[in-house]
């Protein structure tokens, strides 16, 4: 193929886009075989569940990941929170006319090592090309199919007032990240996304009977899943805000700009809800693991329909849920 | 919720998007429950597929159908003729922002009205919204899960020389109309997109032992479908272009504009190569549908490694690839 740039006919269904999926898109995902209309997969005795996300983050590189990895990440991360084993994945991707093709390769190259890495084939997808201008460079929509155990008892209605919030790590990188990336403040850190693959942690605690419910925080960030377990559950929730993990730059640019780092994305964090007698087990299975090393017990959930944050200084405010967007095209 | 128009703020993962989803989403494409992270599907003995596909079309809707229903129909037609039964959809959106609620709304109804009409639940799905002028209105990725019979034998390397080609109706109606839905050439006819569900005629025939391969022709049209046979088999074609099913306005068209019908999408219409002996009774199957009453036998496969029509004058001629892409954003 000797073209170097997106042109509309790589999206025609014809040669060239037959050339750009056999050179670049195939091999750069590691696919054995061209994309059929539909993929087989081995079937066994367990529940199928299928996840399913669009990515749209912009730069589309960022300092620890890009809308490759990320892309992959996302959807495997929806199915290990919800107790499921990914079997496999399909990728679209709606890339603007214009695009550069080693960019391209470059993404997908990073989405076929992050599929590779958690052990998940790329088993089909599609690519569409819109003209210049009508895009934003790649967008990349990523469905994973999972298989869960008969018996999971995962689910956000089972969780009940005293059980515990606990978290995987500091909370915020992604978006903090990313807004660093993004925006031209003239401020510089060593901070990277904590964009990454939470199969390991999911998989070391999603055995114990006292765990009701796993969520990956991505936007909106923790205020967001907590006000969702509120609306499906009827349980608020108290934070004691001393303990939740934040990074010193994370905490530093929301001050500086505005931001609630409570409020950001993370992508490679779980929002745990445990029974209060095994929140400690999930503790040590986390921090026993490297990406678990911060896991924190962050608070409880209470019979009061509110989510509150308790401060240092023993007095208390609302956490609010995200409303007006400050920070677009996050992932 | 009193929008009226998309902001950015629709796609943060706040309480904007839960308003959204609530309010106009999950109501339009008739799901009963909120889509969580991964969602479970019955599960039985059969083989599961996948399939995805993207949809850019523009315009957004256009004499036939709309880029909701579109979006439905199209990822159950690749599961359909893949010899799978559909189980489940997800849906993902990518909304600019500005963009009509209205509009919106009708589009989704759209997709919910295809997939009840098809009997298959919408299970999942995702809402991401782009700046305005980054993105071009909506896009919508689809993800169909289907299950297929161990025993289905459909392949696409298990043509052979000597079987015969049928479409299931005329050629070129899905990219006819929306070119004329699109450009200002001040042509108007009845022409209607042909985009529709093809599971019945699937259904119709996927038990006959002599059906090799099923293929929707989408981009690239009918050329492209059998270049691809024409790469995975070996086996070249030979079409009689005399008893190729068109519409006189499908010809017209075409004619004026330069454009060649075979290399035009279809949207509801199937390719099938058949075994010599099984080939009248698919399409006697077919014409007893309302929907394949136009089905016809259009040609052969040939140890030729060639695509080549047949002329009502006993010449011949090469049926090529689409290569540039004059017609961008048809599906």
């Amino acid at each position: 193929m000797k073209a170097t740039h997106i042109q509309l006919a790589h999206g025609n269904g014809g040669r060239l886009m037959r050339e750009l999926l056999e050179t670049l898109v195939f091999p750069a995902l590691g696919c054995r075989e061209a994309f059929t209309d539909a993929s087989p997969l081995a079937s066994d005795k367990r529940i199928p569940l299928m996840a399913s996300d669009s990515f749209t983050v912009q730069p589309l590189e960022f300092p620890g990941g890009n809308i490759g990895s990320l892309a992959v990440h996302g959807t495997l991360n929806d199915l290990a929170v919800s107790g499921a084993e990914p079997a496999a994945l399909t990728l679209n991707l709606i890339i603007e006319e214009g695009f550069a093709l080693d960019t391209l390769r470059r993404l997908l190259e990073s989405a076929g090592a992050a599929a590779r890495a958690a052990g998940v084939p790329i088993i089909g997808g599609d690519t569409k090309v819109v003209p210049r201008g009508q895009g934003s460079g790649l967008v990349i929509a990523s469905t994973g199919l999972g298989w869960r155990d008969a018996g999971c008892a995962l689910d956000i209605r089972s969780v009940q007032p005293g059980d515990a919030v606990l978290v995987s790590g500091p909370l915020g990188d992604h978006g903090a990240s990313v807004l660093m990336a993004r925006e031209a403040f003239g401020l510089s850190s060593g901070l990277q996304s904590d964009a990454s693959c939470v199969l390991e942690l999911a998989h070391a605690v999603r055995d114990l009977p006292g765990l009701r419910f796993m969520r990956d925080p991505t936007r909106g960030g923790l205020a967001s899943v907590l006000h969702e377990i509120l609306q499906a559950s009827g349980c608020g929730c108290e934070l004691n805000e001393a303990v939740i993990p934040l990074r010193p730059e994370v905490s530093g640019v929301c001050q500086l700009l505005g931001f609630n780092p409570l409020q950001l994305a993370c992508e490679g964090r779980i929002v745990a809800i445990v029974a209060v007698e095994s929140a400690n087990e999930v503790l040590a299975r986390w921090q026993a693991l490297p990406e678990g090393q911060s896991a924190t017990r962050i608070g409880h959930l209470t019979v009061d329909r509110r989510v509150i944050l308790r401060t240092p200084l023993g007095g208390q405010r609302y956490l609010d849920e995200l409303a007006e967007d400050p920070l677009p095209r996050i992932c």
